[in-house]
């Protein structure tokens, strides 16, 4: 026994503290132990608060874009639709689709754990079960929401929101759990990777959009006399406004879907979902310049968007170059797009098909070429392996989201109706409907 | 004495460490108890400071909401009085309402502390003393701009701002003293329950509003040729951005409310405030459609608003069901409200007394029927001796309120006038006053 | 040797816990260590990257104010420029600014590290290198927007971009260096002292501001016929969103810059800012109203800002009474100001140099009149040195920004021309180069 060294330590103790008091230190470590994973979590769940926040955020931001792009007289029927469906999201998903998405016996397809929110049992360090709910309700409406916008100025609102309810309480939480649920898409070999949603929510939505204009068919005179006609949106500003606030609540939807405050990924992600705006932006303007001649405003913001949904399956994957290369290609894309749907007839008010369907498949394969899952990458399976796997969850997301959805809006359509009839167009939905008018700008003189 | 394990216990430290680290130990744990205590302040401070950014931009929802509703002739007066109501509400807050909401020495009725603030001495372990001023101003300040909506297009700017700082200056900070100072309300024998302020807040301002519309009278026109005339608001998309950035601030609103960032009430508490927002939107849909056979944008706005003041007062009491329950009543509730008082010619510009009244009341009663306060619920008072204690303090905040601004108002009215003249009235604000108009949207062709 | 101590010492532990796992703690200690230091670094993290987000919507705030403001003819044009700016200015900070701005080997005036981010090595305990970077970038794209404003409605796009392109990547990140990056303004005998920027953001954009309309001249009309002519703005509700919006990221602009989420000083500075704002409206409106006899919302708005702008170089240096009275004079400087500046025929669109450029040279002065920096402060230097090293800062940034600034804008003036014809600005800048209009609100009758 090595008493000089039990002197000094008896001796270094009762200078400081009683030995009781040292003895007391297992607890208060103890104590201490707990209280630090409550400050924990209470950390990581503040993060993920704030991320429910300025997602909810993102449906003022698609109001404000369909608002602005789309013709003043139909303002008050697009925010009627923008402003119910994240209402009815939420109480869909909260009834039908949580369940869904996230059953509580993960694998399965059709594990359906009842109508409501029942809540997984076990809890998470980063975030509380009614967290994790809102979180994932606000992503669920964003999805509804792409395909408003594309069907705008011609779709009847009561089909509208058959197809909404049927498209959250089914469709997506169904493609949803088999990649985020624990479903078959996370457990292939090559597990397919969509960080935040570029297919799961984004191209998802983009296919929903894409079978509700091919069933609705293009607005009277987009077409006519040969050539592609613009309606002027009622307010640029509005859509600009949009825009802004997309990539605002964008920081929470990609840097939410960390799922945790880790600092290091969290920040990397903010970075490249900014970069991938950025370049966004600035390729769509170069894009639009180059085949329109025109400082074209439109291609920017929806670049911007553009190039936001391309970062959003790889956020956490890209270095900062990466993000910026994919900015640039899914700028440059979203223009191409679009002129390619007009060349199909497919009339898209706002162009939510080429940001969400395009730049969201874009996005997804940029997984398989960029970053540390791509070409020249570190992972595993980078490169080919995993760009199969991509190709793979894009295809059959894709095949489930487009064959559900025309399927929808081809049986509303041979029901109740799908379109409004063609005097009712072209007096334009508010007056008809609504009863007011979208902007009252008058002034006696 | 066990010689044995002393050995052992000399042994295994030796191997790991020096007798005198582990000496040490007790002085690291309390170390890091201290930062571990800081890292909790810090934490629980962030998300309060959250909330006060959240609520600030309330104020702008408001703004949005106001003037969107209003017509455009009015539109520089409303956003000049919505403006400087949060600068004079924060200044007039912090120069006497802080001293008289929070006395230094609880328990008073009149415990002032004086000019400027005081700030308590005391610590609190989740936030700082200015944050907790500085959110407690920002409540404050959205009190007095719920009154604006109501009185807008017909009252002078004088008049208003004088109300303005009377109101915030005293009704406001000593009713709101009563039950968050730790006044009589909340040592009632059954307290009264109002987590965020559904009476405190809503239904005082709610009371404002009223007294602000029974002594001015309706706008030239509204009951003419015994019918109501609704008057076009300026831009719709300005007032939905308003209803959005209002609910986008409740999760401030309520969220911050818990005074920390303890992640079971908090989320619970954002969830209640999304689910009861969402069912209003429904709700009022519905109603409005019942009522007036048409899709009414207004009374979906209304109807969100409407259900956000409601959950307010037990937003932390309920279930999701009652969340949803309590937003389906108030957005039904708001649409029967306005029509009421359209009967009584009570001309409310905005609805503002239906949302923040009616709902406010509504509300502060649903605590003693749902959720754990209520009936079938399990705190001590539940159900009929809690809902006694609701009417109770909504009756007594509701007759100060109410009897303090009609006096105010009638005081003024007698004075120096509370409504501009019927000339400048019909020519709209703007012109006379300010000098400018909201809106210049003209091209030469 | 103390064997009574010690018998105690065993005993005590014996009963609780086994020695071993005493001997354990000090393992156990060290991990808690670790796992605090990350929580803290969390936490701060957490708290930067709100700020990231706040700051990034204050390009939505110009956007709003600019549009706002100006003519409806110029509406596109001006939100193509600001939606632009933040997407090239964060690539161009990414690619060279950052470096220049946050040379790896500090104190140097060159000590560049080559193009693309080279971040730290060196990690904070407050936030990640990643956050830095993106906070930084964000600041460095308000910078330009400020001159944006100024020069709206007779600038040529092409000119403008070259001019933020070099204004990003020269002169901001090098004079930021000069304070932010370890520069030598950092460390005078008596330190430069600017927060959060009101010279090196606020009056660096300023002053290129003030080149810009030097070099560019008034827009056609503005002095027409010996006086001032006011051309109304498109929508004076889109400029008070700017505002609200501005004043809503300020939270993150100064409460950022702390560079943690320290709560004292965090919620100190936001109370100041606050504050600030609040006297600016009321400073705003009553210099106006002495000045030119009506309620001026534009005077309001303005006010804000440039009680935003004067609190934010001594933000964390001021009690709530220092930040009324700053708000006050700026609020009241920011009309004087405006006014003088059109006794010159300096044509500001939007009176940014009012707001950025004299209120920032009065909040940077302030710093050495009122706090603990200033008269009968407690800082070392507090009074006149302080004051003097202010004035140098001011001088030394101001002399460079605006130097360079004319130079550039004289050389793009001189070689492609930096203002569109006449015609070109008659016409309004929409119709020629982006083909489409701000505003359509038409309906058929």
């Amino acid at each position: 026994m090595n008493l000089d060294l039990l002197n000094l330590f008896i001796e270094s103790v009762a200078d400081g503290a009683s030995l009781e008091s040292v003895a007391n230190i297992a607890q208060e470590t103890a104590t201490v132990n707990d209280q630090l994973n409550e400050t924990i979590l209470t950390g990581n769940n503040i993060w993920m608060m704030i991320c429910i926040a300025l997602v909810f955020i993102m449906h003022l931001g698609f109001a404000g874009v369909e608002a602005g792009f789309a013709q003043a007289k139909n303002t008050v029927n697009i925010l009627f639709k923008n402003t119910l469906t994240p209402a009815i999201g939420l109480l869909t998903f909260a009834l039908i689709g949580y369940n869904l998405m996230f059953p509580l016996e993960k694998g399965g397809v059709f594990q359906w754990s009842g109508f409501g929110v029942n809540f997984p049992t076990e809890e998470s360090s980063s975030y509380t079960a009614y967290t994790f709910f809102l979180f994932q309700g606000m992503f669920a409406a964003t999805c509804a929401t792409i395909v408003s916008g594309a069907v705008a100025e011609r779709i009847k609102i009561s089909g509208y929101f058959i197809f909404t309810f049927l498209f959250l309480g089914l469709a997506y939480p169904v493609i949803g759990m088999w990649q985020w649920g624990g479903g078959f898409l996370s457990q292939m070999e090559v597990p397919f990777y969509d960080f935040a949603g570029s297919t799961i929510v984004h191209s998802v939505g983009g296919w929903g959009a894409l079978a509700g204009i091919a069933v609705l068919g293009p607005r009277i005179g987009k077409y006519a006399n040969g050539k592609v006609n613009d309606f002027p949106g009622s307010s640029v500003p509005l859509a600009t406004l949009g825009v802004f606030l997309l990539w605002f609540g964008w920081f929470g939807f990609n840097g939410g879907s960390v799922l945790s405050a880790d600092p290091a990924t969290v920040s990397l992600v903010l970075v490249t979902t900014t970069l991938a705006a950025a370049a966004g932006a600035v390729g769509g303007a170069f894009m639009a310049g180059l085949m329109f001649k025109r400082l074209d405003l439109g291609m920017v913001l929806n670049g911007i968007l553009a190039g936001l949904v391309g970062i959003t399956a790889g956020a956490d994957q890209m270095s900062m170059l990466d993000a910026v290369l994919i900015g640039l290609i899914c700028g440059s894309l979203v223009v191409v797009s679009a002129v390619t749907l007009d060349k199909f007839k497919l009339d898209d008010c706002v162009g939510a098909v080429s940001v969400h369907l395009t730049c969201g498949i874009f996005g997804t394969l940029a997984v398989g070429i960029f970053g540390d899952m791509g070409f020249g990458g570190t992972a595993e399976n980078a490169g080919f392996p995993q760009l199969l796997a991509q190709l793979k969850g894009i295809g059959i997301c894709g095949v489930t989201a487009f064959a559900f959805s025309y399927a929808v809006f081809k049986a509303i359509d041979a029901t109740i109706g799908l379109r409004v009839s063609a005097a009712h167009e072209k007096e334009g939905l508010d007056s008809h409907e609504h009863g007011i008018r979208g902007y009252t700008i008058t002034y006696d003189e």
